[in-house]
Order: structure tokens, then sequence, then C-alpha cells
């Protein structure tokens, strides 16, 4: 039954497409920038516009940039030939907080999952295979999340790259800094104990 | 620290703004967004828009409406002398779905509560007292939440209409049907047994 004004049901279903969001929280969204005082609801809509203008794929890295290349592609100190292979954009900027690395990302946009009908075809693979076909790299760091579909899409990348003679290494597994062993689970453990070096 | 690009961290920081959404949500939000296909984040852009155009409240019962007045408020057939007062333009929806209501209702756009600093002056109060100061008003039925802050409201609101000799009811509380007595809480359960009535 549509109830509302048609606009209304029609802002309240883009609202109710977003991940997450079920009906009746895109109804109380809807409400909320409907009820924005004077202008905002409009700038809230010119920031989506906007964004989408300008915002797009690093041509080198693919991470989400305005520019013409990234932030970190364009620094000249940055290590060219380490790269970060992560799975979104987000996990771009969980590096930059350690501000440790010093080399460059490549950035997929997704894991391999079959569940979801996503392929090595969706994301930017051939990209990082072009990128490192062109000589100049030494190490592909697969820094892709430690689960199943993390761990399918690194080793499938992996075993691309393995033919131009590129070093390629996966993040430590082992337990988190500042956890207590009380909690931690047993799959962890057990890789920290495989990883285990020398003090 | 401001990573990713201004309007990309413009639009993340508008979805955060949101009603329950936090700053990883809204990330998530942003990144989905932008990552819709040809021309449907522009269409979201533009369905905020229209919506905030053409939607505007019912002068009569100040529910959301994109005519002149509301359906409700248009159609002959309801008695307009059975006013029912509800907090949000959802609880039109509850009361609607039920097919069973035949009078009018008002929209108060929020409750009191003064730990959110809105008041009386907030709700649209005055509007309500104007139309039962017309005359033709039989019934009011307050139908606010049955929590402290729809009660005291719902208080507020009869006082202020008692002197107009206007009948002013508040929906039954007691226990819901299809529920199971074992979780009813107890003041329901003193409330149903209040208000029982005789088979």
């Amino acid at each position: 039954m549509a109830f509302f004004p048609p606009s209304l049901e029609n802002l309240i279903d883009k609202f109710a497409a977003l991940p997450g969001v079920g009906k009746k929280s895109a109804q109380r969204l809807a409400f909320y920038v409907l009820s924005l005082p004077d202008g905002e609801s409009e700038r809230f809509a010119q920031a989506i516009l906007d964004a989408k203008k300008s915002v797009h794929c690093c041509p080198v890295c693919q991470n989400l940039t305005d520019g013409e290349k990234c932030a970190v592609c364009a620094d000249e100190k940055r290590d060219k030939g380490v790269i970060c292979v992560v799975a979104e954009p987000r996990d771009v900027l969980s590096f930059e907080r350690g501000r440790e690395y010093k080399g460059v990302y490549h950035v997929l946009h997704g894991v391999m999952s079959p569940m979801n009908h996503i392929g090595p075809d969706d994301l930017k693979i051939s990209e990082l295979v072009e990128r490192v076909s062109m000589g100049g790299v030494e190490e592909v760091i697969m820094a892709t999340n430690p689960d199943t579909e993390g761990d399918t899409t690194a080793m499938y990348v992996s075993r691309l790259l393995k033919p131009f003679g590129v070093k390629v290494s996966r993040l430590a597994y082992g337990i988190p800094v500042g956890s207590n062993l009380e909690y931690a689970d047993e799959a962890t453990l057990s890789r920290a104990l495989e990883g285990r070096r020398e003090m």
C-alpha cells in the first residue's frame, strides 16, 4: 500500500536500497532528510552529485581520489617497489593511520565470493597484474581480511603474480596487540604459535 | 585526518549526520552510493530534491502530503468529528493499515521531551487547539506512544483541550493480541487488569 506521497515513497525506496538499511530505517532517514532546515536537504543532494562527479579510481592503485593520481601514488617519497593489496578503500585508511607503511597500495574493490557471484573479473585484479608486469615491483603484500574470502583472494592473486618473479607475502596472523589470551580463539592461537619468532 | 577526497569526506559527513548512522556506516553508505551504476547516484540526489520540493504538511492535520490536503482530510467519507492525535507520520500508517478507523488524524511531529529540549512550542499542538476551537469536533483520541514522553504529551494536550468541552480519550493499555501472558511485563498486566471489561 503506497500511503505516503509518491515522491516520499521514492525517497524511502532509495534509502531502503542502501546496504544494512531496512524499510523502517529508510522511513526514518527519509523523514529526517525532509525535516532538515532550509537548504540542508538540497546540500545533501548536492554532496552526492559533487562526490559522484569528482571522485574516481586512481589509474595506478584504484583507490578513490579526485585528483589525477591519489595522494599516495603522487607522493615522490613513497616506495613504489612495495605494493600493499587491500580489499576496500577504507583499508588504506587503516594502514595510513599507522604512519608506518612507506610503500604504495592496490585496492581490489572487493574480494572473491562465489556465494555473492563475485569472481576475479569483478575485482581490480587484472590492473594489479598489469602493474606488476611493468616491472619495478619487489614485493606485493596481500592484506585482504583474514577470513575465507580474503584468504582465497590472496591465494588466487599470489598465483597470478608468481610468474613475474615478485615476492608475494601475507600479513602475519597472530594475537592482536593489547588483547587478552583468555579471549583469543583457537584458530588465532594456533596461527600465533605457528608464526612464533625467536626473541 | 582528512584522507579521502574532500567531496567524499563531505558526503560521508552528510550520511554520518543522519540519525542512527555512525562514522563507519556513513563511509559504507557513501562508498555504496558512489559505486551505484550510471545515473543511479544522480537519481538518489534527485529523489531528495523532488521529495523536499513536493512534500509538505497538510494544512489541516499536519501529516505529510504532496497535495493541497492529505488523502485522509480530502476524503469526504471520513468522520471529521473524531481526531486521532499521533506523534509521527508513520503512526498514521499503522492505523490506516488496520482499515478500521474512520476518523481523521492530527500529527504532532514529535513528543514533549525535556531531555532533548523539545517543548510544546516545537510540536503542532497550537494547530490542534485551533482546529478544535473551530468546533465540529466531538472526540480527540490521544494515540501517542505508551511511554513517559507519550503519556506526558497526551496529558498536556488533554488539559489544553478540556475548556472546549470536547471528549478526550487515550488508547487502551493492555496485553497485545496474540502475545503470551508469560512474557507480559508487570506494568502492562496491572493496566490490563485495571481496564478489564465484562464479557
